[in-house]
């Protein structure tokens, strides 16, 4: 399998990129190509003493780079000779199995959408972040790449994420939960309600009802349907709200020698929550519903999250869930 | 100063409200009239030993109950018999200072709007709960009364937030944010983005822009401006979010002597982190730009909690932040 990396994209880019990238070629078998500008890769990888791995990876030579200020179209005209770009070209024409880039979301998810281009069927492709609970984890589709919705889109949101959750991340008949201000099926503005109806009508997947944001921590659905507006506050909610309390919790360890001596004794179960409640762990998130796998790595990421990112990657793209979701939007 | 309390809203009436209401007339210095079915409140005030207290209260007889099932609307026509409407209905007519229901928030959105009637000039009620933060504490407006919302009435919740911020919690040029994806201007849907430009544009308040969901728990403002949906989905998802993780940390300590130990070390304070992000701390909020003092109590409250509600309605309703609104919205 060959993965094509944005090599510009994200703060960190390209050094925790090539590092990321060298791992994943070592620990997962996997081929790379990288879309950047070929003299400051090299360069990036002399620095990190990677010149080997580099060698082996193919570059995708482009001078220009897509920055998180650009407007999200400029990635079809002004920005076209980008590395985003010229990466998402080479997976239309077939030079890799998947794409992934840790920059701009907005110009990802137009270069997804206008240069891959969409399963037939798709009205809109949805980010579809995995998010960690007390219990199993779930996705919100979408997590963020529309943010204005019609009920419709809302449906196929659900269908696509249920496919998702089945074949990638191996749950058997996901439960597929309306993000919504109350169980009651009347409950919300007209875009719920019609969500509602059109989801309860589809028989191509178990979809539970209406699902309360105070129980998403609580892992009571596998797939929680949201508009991108609504779905980015969820997960961007989730992710503060987390962090804040674990920081509030490291603080409590820090306040007394009693505390530091508390905090030795359960040190390791805490670095386990913590880990647990990571959203950064899985590294990355698809945007489902391209007709070829297109994935978005987190802006701030390291090498470590990196690779994480493209074991999602080669995993997700195994799994067949490009053309499963085609199937099931055929139906 | 006379606060009208429902009697038969919420789970745990009348017996929890009326013990809320007894500890609330002997520890705060009010008057308390209560309404609804009085041979089942004299009933349970004889249970709980608090017929003294009850001899103290007047009663507003009605033997109808408006329950969570309810439609809205029922507060105006076919439950305008119940301890709500009948509540709301003396309020109107002077025979109180203020009224609480833990009671349908629904329902109470309309009775306030409808019974109580708006301020003038105020286009929507809006519920308005504080929130704890790692820092200070803030409001959300709104926080669900309205599901749908128009970009005039996303400007009028700051404004009403803004003053009752600096007139009950003391809060000097309360920082106004408006909760969004990013805090570009450009950012979000069409709604944001003319509630932006409204919010901007208007010299009568403290606007700081757009805020993301992540920042709300750090306390990076003190008036979180979001339609009802997106509104209650933060008030959910921050208060699930938050349980989850203490329940988590819980766990933890529970997990084996050695972690038994270490929870004794920091017992009192971690119950000092639980009490900061618990939400039900301050036991209810108000439903502003009501021509008088509204306020719902949470649904599942218990006598603590309708003390500490009580407290609120007390010292909200004596800072004048009804008459101070009117002000801010006739300038």
């Amino acid at each position: 399998m060959r993965i094509i990396v944005d090599g510009f994209g994200g703060d960190n880019a390209p050094g925790e990129i090539l590092l990321g990238c060298a791992r994943a070629m070592e620990e997962l078998g996997i081929d790379i190509s990288v879309a950047g500008d070929k003299d400051k890769l090299l360069k990036s990888a002399r620095e990190l003493g990677l010149e080997g791995s580099f060698n082996r990876m193919e570059v995708l030579h482009c001078t220009d780079v897509l920055t998180m200020e650009d407007e999200p179209d400029s990635v079809l005209k002004a920005k076209s000779g980008s590395s985003m770009a010229v990466g998402l070209r080479a997976l239309c024409e077939g030079g890799g199995d998947a794409f992934a880039s840790a920059g701009n979301s907005g110009a990802l998810a137009v270069g997804a959408t206008m240069i891959v281009k969409r399963i037939k069927g798709v009205k809109r492709i949805a980010f579809a972040p995995v998010l960690p609970t007390t219990k199993t984890p779930f996705i919100i589709s979408d997590g963020g790449a529309n943010v204005q919705c019609r009920p419709e889109m809302l449906l196929q949101f659900g269908l696509m994420g249920s496919v998702y959750m089945e074949k990638v991340m191996g749950v058997k008949n996901p439960r597929v939960g309306l993000v919504n201000l109350g169980t009651e099926e009347h409950k919300g503005d007209d875009l719920r309600k019609e969500a509602h109806a059109l989801l309860k009508g589809c028989g191509g997947m178990n979809f539970i009802g209406n699902i309360e944001p105070r129980d998403l921590p609580y892992g009571m659905c596998d797939v929680a349907v949201a508009d991108g507006f609504t779905g980015n506050t969820v997960l961007k909610l989730y992710e503060g709200t987390a962090l804040a309390m674990m920081g509030m919790v490291k603080d409590i360890f820090k306040k007394s020698l009693k505390n530091k001596l508390a905090a030795g004794l359960i040190y390791g179960d805490l670095q386990g929550l913590k880990k647990t409640m990571d959203y950064n762990s899985y590294g990355g998130a698809p945007l489902i519903g391209a007709a070829k796998p297109v994935f978005k790595m987190h802006g701030n990421t390291k090498a470590y999250a990196v690779q994480s990112a493209l074991k999602l990657v080669r995993d997700c793209t195994e799994s067949g869930y490009v053309e499963a979701i085609g199937a099931a939007l055929g139906k």
